[in-house]
């Protein structure tokens, strides 16, 4: 098994998985980035055109229905319209490891390259630990004539916020691209970061397709947050469980 | 040392090794998955026919009869008869790291692919915390098509259970082996979980044998399940003293 | 991505890169070495010449003015006078991992190698738990004809402190430089360990530029270690938000 | 930096370095085995011809006399006398993790056997957890045949003691040398675990000396106890303290 392996769907045909924009929603606090993500995955009918497997996830399968299982991985999605094509990159974890997480926001940022991405956009949710009334969206950029931009469509930088940094693919793929000559615009929604957060998703949502110039119903976000509540609740008990396992059977 | 090495039996003969089904007991929860395999082997009179060293597993050798130590490992058993052959995985321990999961893994799955294995079956058990008064076998596959066979062989389709995913070889063999054309079933038997169960390992047992088409007589199982208690429990205690050791000495 | 990545600022000539003296000054107890680095990189006008990109660091970028982020890195500076050159290696943190510390304290003595660094100095902190009243500046060489040298300068060595080594690059780098021929230092200011500490870093000050015959005003420190104060607050709560996001999402 | 290096003193002919028996005292349990080792070492006289360099190890340099400093390393001492040569493999530490544990063994065995080993005594404690009156030498071969002749010099094989399995070096060094053709055997002395004991490595020594058929007097081995256990105790205050620098820098 290779450490990260990527597999095209060889039914697309190869003009058929470019595109200028890329937005990653993979789990992250308040699941915010999956949420929107997903969202707009489905609102827009993107269609799955790559997995990406690794040794860096979890080492485990997920049951779906009928059970039948599946190795965890990260998935390329695709959509075209009038407004241009758009690549979504969403999955059901990041890597465990420290050098996982850069290693595999590298073979990220590499396959966008090769699609002829020239944006990334990168969400993810913002913990402050409260309940929040009136969530910001925070943003950061990787090259500073992003700003303007982003300030424009609704974002905020936050002074000093998130206090220095920002964790994981959401960070590392705008650290990394930037030498590839793609922008990078990360858009982190302020959320308690206790549970999968509707509400801040539909402002993430709302930044972002103002950026992109398309709009998105985000009636059904509500709901979607449910059910990815009791999805979420499940991994993580699950987590719980393995890894009392793991250091049982390990 | 490489990171895994198998190491074949030169006195048993090529033709000797194959067999079209492979079933995986590892050490796991409630260890039901090594009784189960222990347990066939010994009634079915398998032999040994490969061993697995890894730098994945813990660092330390076995204490057998008369003082002789062995590196833990993990083994390949076969036997063969009316029904046709069949070939076991058992072993001392899972990996220590998750990185090592998937690789020994997928070492397992190209083994048992170019020994001619046509279906997997990954025994584990399922941990409820709790004592149970009628453990179900929990079932899942890794091909929608293997369903009803499981069923009618006396399986359940736990609904979303185990909570989304299972962890380690048993789950890992399932997902590696599927672009391999290799079916593959995994049986988990309910179980509390702080036990060798081998009243959840006799259930297992009566679908498992089901589903392969011969029959086992489940006598010994309980004699079997208290001899495993207590080594399990000797590996359970000098796990803990090592890793006091190992802080210790590292 | 490679594991280590060393990239040159090409705008610099490589014979604007060379210097006999190395001044280490990572992260570490009280930020002593950081803070001395940082300051005489200021107060001497030195520039960058190089950035050191790596797995081994957090999986993180930093987020700067206006929202633009960076990778974390460790970064080269050179500065040149009448005294000749010197170079410095500071960053924004060390190794996540044991084997980072040694590969990553390799790449620094080979670069030092090849831009014909003669001598080493590292500086850092050494914790003694509590607030001290004149601390000292305890040092270890790599080399025993160095002592005399560090002695006349100031510093002391410690009857067997630091109780039996010194962690990290500071110390790596001067066992990884002895076989390539440089001399190696290490200046290590007695501090709380608490905060970041510039009375420990003004007598560091003292002993190294009298090492190596340049002064240097240490007016500016106090007021840089407040500022350096707040920022190393925050990626300590970032780290451990972080902790717990990585458990999250990972 | 490769990830283990060895480096053998060029001043030491080839046919200098080689012994038939090997002695392995690594750091463990109540440092038994690095007592009974260095004990030998300076009673025969023996002189060091190698030196161990890892990635494995903790990332650390010692401190020596006048302040200079060392990398942490595995040493190789051999003597040679009437009862013809003996080499000794000591050191500050073990691995620190998992892996390196394996691969350093691996070495360990593989330099054996280029130097005409044939026998390896790997020297360890037996940690009880309680003081001990009349301490036992548990014991371990990797050979049926040797079993009598260790039985013969006084140790004992534990009904299932050390309780399934013995962890680091000195169980590895027997496990991996086997299929080398290298006898193995392993002499634990009982230990509370707490202390550098050298009552219990008085009675190793005894055992191990009767095997190897020379004689050596253990009067010094009480003072070496008490300078090692300051050292030890030196090691252990700055390990802990290296793991709080280390979450702090890293």
């Amino acid at each position: 098994m290779e450490d990260i392996t990527v597999v095209f769907d060889e039914a697309v045909a190869p003009e058929d998985r470019t595109a200028p924009v890329l937005i990653e929603g993979l789990p992250g606090i308040g699941h915010v980035g999956k949420l929107v993500a997903e969202h707009m995955i489905q609102e827009l009918g993107a269609v799955k055109i790559a997995e990406i497997h690794s040794i860096y996830f979890p080492p485990q399968v997920l049951i779906g229905e009928n059970g039948v299982v599946r190795l965890c991985n990260n998935e390329l999605y695709r959509c075209s319209g009038e407004k241009g094509a758009f690549l979504f990159l969403i999955g059901d974890f990041q890597s465990t490891s420290n050098e996982g997480h850069y290693l595999l926001s590298q073979v990220y940022v590499d396959i966008a390259h090769k699609l002829g991405v020239k944006r990334i956009y990168t969400i993810g949710g913002y913990g402050v630990g409260h309940f929040i009334e009136t969530p910001r969206v925070i943003t950061a950029v990787n090259k500073e004539s992003l700003s303007q931009l982003v300030i424009e469509a609704g974002g905020v930088f936050g002074d000093g916020e998130p206090g220095g940094g920002i964790i994981g693919a959401a960070g590392l793929m705008l650290g990394l691209s930037a030498p590839l000559e793609i922008e990078g615009i990360c858009l982190m929604g302020e959320t308690s970061g206790y549970l999968v957060d509707p509400k801040s998703a539909a402002l993430v949502l709302e930044v972002l397709t103002r950026l992109i110039g398309i709009s998105i119903d985000p009636a059904n976000l509500k709901e979607r947050a449910g059910e990815m509540e009791v999805a979420v609740q499940r991994l993580l008990e699950q987590e719980k469980k393995s890894e009392e396992e793991l250091s049982y059977i390990g």
